[in-house]
């Protein structure tokens, strides 16, 4: 007979079950239909289960949105910071056009109606990847590639924002994927060698 | 005995009625939880009256919107087009920060999963107020004071994008408010005189 698993790994087991259902059924439903009895069930746990750890279904899908982000969200530094800013933009753009971005779209869209929601969003998806992004500004700011005298917070802002109002706003994916050519021209406004 | 108002007097006050009903409601209850229930009866006319015109709440709200956001999103022309977009983008934010910004907000929350709605915003707000900004950009690029090689539809998302960024994804309102800031930069990477 096998050893029972210990408490700490039946836990991890209906965490990692709750993040696939979510998932899922925000895939195949849409994020607006999901309910947290859905998640439960499809992830067969309790509701009290979930609650433990999440406070509603926006904070669990953020979570497991978080995660497929990772990687395809880091920003590269090869020291050309216009090709690296063009590369991430681009690889978050192909992501907002297909599952990921319409989960990420009904969690933006229930947030416009709860404050807490917005925050656990720029909590759990926006800060810490805005943090990365002014991390590589600041040092092409120090290598004399950007102004100095614009702040970083500014230019992250700037290179993002029409990434997200092509996204919200009911843009083409085909504009929503261009995104990442307007950071030349944001860039041109930025850099020193102009 | 005053003349019985024609049928056509009835239907523009039975309009007039309904659109200030969405807006009250809307900025005092919250517009996630508008009903056209609760339209029909403040207004004191019949749900298919409402319908007869809209074809859901968010179509009626984007009516009252528009209305009052009418001439403060104005455009003006005064040469400078830097003082011009400054100034107007200053306007719109002042709005988006007050009562006609949380509803704007709750209807573009709705529309994340709603993509006709989405359609009925961009028509009713976005695209003509993209118009008039395009043709103030083309007399700027016609007068050699922006670049000709940049699109003016893009040098719209630039100048916008930083709003509906900051509007949408949880920033505070003196942010929103220091969106017209941004023009200046962005100006910077547009203009044929630096």
């Amino acid at each position: 007979m096998p050893p029972e698993p210990s408490s700490e790994r039946r836990s991890e087991r209906a965490r990692r079950a709750v993040l696939d259902a979510v998932y899922e059924l925000a895939t195949s439903k849409g994020y607006a239909k999901l309910t947290i009895e859905a998640i439960a069930s499809r992830a067969g746990v309790g509701k009290p289960t979930i609650y433990r750890w999440w406070s509603c279904k926006g904070a669990v899908a953020l979570d497991a949105l978080d995660e497929r982000l990772g990687a395809a969200s880091d920003l590269p530094d090869t020291g050309d910071v216009a090709a690296d800013l063009a590369a991430q933009i681009t690889s978050v753009t192909a992501m907002l056009t297909g599952d990921l971005g319409r989960v990420y779209r009904g969690i933006i869209g229930e947030a416009q109606s709860d404050p807490e929601l917005m925050e656990t969003v720029r909590e759990i998806i926006v800060d810490p990847r805005v943090r990365v992004c002014r991390e590589r500004l600041d040092r092409a700011v120090a290598a004399g590639q950007l102004r100095a005298d614009v702040p970083t917070a500014v230019m992250v802002d700037l290179f993002y924002a029409p990434v997200y109002y092509r996204f919200l706003m009911g843009f083409d994916d085909a504009d929503v994927e261009r995104s990442g050519d307007l950071v030349r021209e944001v860039l041109r406004g930025l850099s020193t060698s102009t």
